[in-house]
């Protein structure tokens, strides 16, 4: 890795964004279009998320399994709106072991269908119910503009997929896991995000209603973070997932399913990152404090001293995930800069003169404050650092948000608003739900319904578009 | 579930592995045929399984990473054993998006060329080795005849994949790994195994030497459980995997590559069942303990007090995994033969009776014994017995495999030996090394050559087959 400035994300997002990316060594491009290799530390960053995902959803029931990854063309045609959204975007397996194949496969862009097959066995009665049930996988889509993280042709994800005897029961559990996927981003990666309901046009292909939840970009762009999929009784009655009710009755299950991906960690990038490079929250840090010892390499006393002190700290740190940066070879400069465009949290320097006076210094990547630090109370102020970076990067982000999400009071405001290749922000404003709207406006700004908020004044108004009476107010905005 | 008595194992071993998967709900076939949907308690015993591995790589130095599940056909030719090998298992994608592909992509059946490019591009420097790298992925082989676990269409693995500045190095961690592999399956599945080198014929497609371990299944037939391969050049050379040494000069890397998949969970099941299902070992069974609540259903006042001593039970055994089956529309038998059936390690059985007494039946799993214990003493008494079980189980193999494992005088007598459908056992011989040789033995017997084993006597001797000197004796058997 060299050591040369990157590009500053004030100066170019998106230049900003990749370079990170490869430079901080999370991912990079494969051989094959579209794909991508996830580095060690950017796999270090997935699997955090996963810990913290999983321990979620082991808490509310849901147990994993792991499904196949080829279905057969003909599962998908079942659901017509299914296989309508999915099928320009399928990978198909047309050999086998040197043959051709009667049916083409079909490499999973998602698991419905094949998950929908195995309920119908596994489901006799209600006493099956609810059966939750969740997926760690690799999925393809054949997208044709990529973006490391943000749209792969292949990425890693979890899908939840659940089964329910009444439709209720299938509505609680598709919020229940929204809720999950809010306290996710919101506790654990800092991101405030907006969760809501998504629109006709954009719901899941297959689903009676699709959930959401959505983040500002640091260049004011929205990123869909999360959904979550009521899926009525569409799958159930293309596989005839039944169950037997209390009365001996057979009836239709209610399903739901709701995935989050690597995409996550694009967000993550985006929302936090500064001209320098990566910020990574504390609570899913790979590296939480890097340590940089300074001495000269030739002066063999001034190393051993700094060093034992080092391992020290160390020890005196058992749950803080520590990485000790002594490459001689290179300046504390240079790894200065190397630990800040990776965005590890905290960076500890000390060297023999912080040695003679009992201290360190202590930089915090978000704010860029250094300070000197006692060594004795280091094992009391390094969590408390972490959490104050933790709150601080989720409350700088929130005000950036709502400092950039506006009502506006005419479409004439808004579509100048969108006018331009940037984005100026998200637009808070009533939508007559009609599907003309949503298109025009899409179509005239490029600015699309990116969710109905939940938390929303429930006065009615008139469509931003139509002027038309209006009950509900939506989130638009320029979104990847 | 229904609860009607499976095959006994001694009648028919095929059979009762076959019924033992599906009924214990760890496994079942999926619509695509050789594909496998993995259940959530097959799944949670894979999880384990991880847990133990990944512990192990991480504590030996290795970072986890992520790579592309699509390789270009044109990479797996570059190695030209290793195209030989896997050419008749591939499944290769040929449309994509809708259009047919430039070049087809192989759907990856292991990952050294793909992981051999990308080696190529984060290698420069001696100081950049040895890089040591797991992955955690999905494979996908073109099997005809498969079977749940032991040999699947797709199926899920470790792949660990490292580079190095000298072959002796590349040696060493080959080694290691093995020994990884060796105290994992010793200490956690209770699986007694044998460690050894591969012969020529046996060895990994592209690899210079492959080590192996090998186990004795219950119906005494050997299971390949893991492998560890030395690389050599061969990679290193094919994608130009190249790094220069301290004197600046260019040299290509050696390295190595090894492996343990889901198939473990098919030699977890053959090594320790019984006639009455799965018996699994208590450091990896997803569930250790089970409670068995007794109580007439419209006694609610027992009920009361049962339920609450169960709860008192459990939250005295905090590091036990526990599941309670109060399952009142199934009598107390229907719920002791289904946990039998799933190999449950204790269970523990509490009644109105016992309360009045202060105890409860312990029911260890392994040898069928039922004891009173009294409830002060559970906190204590538990962790103990499911140690006493973890390392019966581990002796009980252990005696089995040497009881059926045997030295033959003569080529007649190890023919006899292996006459028949079933297996007797392994045999130790000696064999003069030759390809020949070890072709004939399996065309004559079906038995092959296992492995080499490190631990043997180095007298030489005379081949079984040929009659010519030899100095290393073989592990020969029918293998899964």
């Amino acid at each position: 890795m060299s050591n040369e400035k990157i590009t500053p994300r004030s100066q170019d997002f998106s230049a900003w964004y990749n370079e990170v990316v490869q430079r901080a060594e999370l991912a990079d491009y494969a051989p094959v279009r579209g794909c991508m290799v996830i580095r060690p530390y950017g796999y270090a960053l997935w699997e955090n998320v996963q810990k913290a995902l999983d321990t979620r959803f082991k808490a509310t029931g849901h147990k994993n399994a792991y499904f196949p990854l080829f279905i057969p063309m003909s599962f998908l045609q079942k659901e017509a709106q299914h296989v309508e959204g999915f099928s320009p975007e399928l990978a198909v397996v047309t050999h086998g072991g040197g043959e051709e194949l009667a049916e083409p496969l079909v490499v999973r862009p998602t698991s419905e269908t094949v998950i929908g097959y195995f309920f119908k066995q596994w489901i006799h009665s209600y006493r099956d119910l609810p059966l939750l049930i969740n997926q760690w996988a690799n999925v393809v889509r054949w997208e044709l503009r990529t973006r490391l993280f943000l749209r792969t042709m292949e990425f890693l994800w979890q899908e939840g997929h659940t089964a329910h005897a009444t439709e209720q029961e299938a509505e609680e559990e598709t919020l229940r896991m929204l809720g999950v996927y809010t306290d996710f981003a919101e506790n654990e990666a800092a991101m405030p995000v907006i969760p809501g309901r998504k629109s006709e046009s954009e719901k899941f292909a297959g689903a009676l209603r699709s959930y959401t939840i959505e983040a500002m970009m640091g260049d004011k762009r929205a990123l869909q973070s999360g959904t979550s999929h009521n899926l009525g009784q569409n799958f159930a009655k293309a596989f005839e997932i039944q169950y037997l009710d209390k009365r001996n009755k057979l009836q239709h299950c209610w399903t739901t399913s709701w995935g989050m991906s690597t995409r996550i960690i694009g967000g993550i990038i985006m929302t936090h990152g500064d001209d320098h490079g990566l910020i990574l929250p504390p609570r899913l840090a790979p590296v939480q404090l890097v340590i940089v010892p300074i001495y000269k390499s030739d002066n063999v006393d001034d190393k051993t001293k700094v060093m034992e002190t080092v391992e020290r700290i160390k020890r005196g740190l058992p749950n803080v995930r520590i990485e000790v940066d002594a490459r001689e070879e290179l300046s504390p400069g240079w790894r200065f800069n190397e630990w800040e465009l990776r965005g590890v949290p905290l960076r500890m320097e000390i060297g023999p003169k912080d040695l003679q006076k009992n201290q360190v210094v202590l930089a915090r990547r978000d704010t860029k404050e250094k300070a000197f630090v006692p060594q004795e109370q280091l094992a009391q102020k390094v969590p408390v650092l972490l959490d104050e970076i933790q709150k601080n990067l989720f409350e700088r982000a929130k005000k950036f948000r709502d400092e950039n999400t506006f009502e506006l009071g005419s479409y004439d405001e808004f579509k100048k608003f969108m006018e331009g290749e940037g984005s100026k922000g998200f637009v808070r404003a009533y939508w007559c739900g009609s599907r003309e709207c949503e298109a025009k406006i899409k179509e005239e700004t490029k600015a699309t319904a990116r969710c109905i908020p939940f938390d929303r004044d429930n006065k009615p108004g008139k469509c931003i578009h139509c002027g038309k009476d209006s009950k509900e107010k939506v989130i638009f905005a320029k979104a990847y």
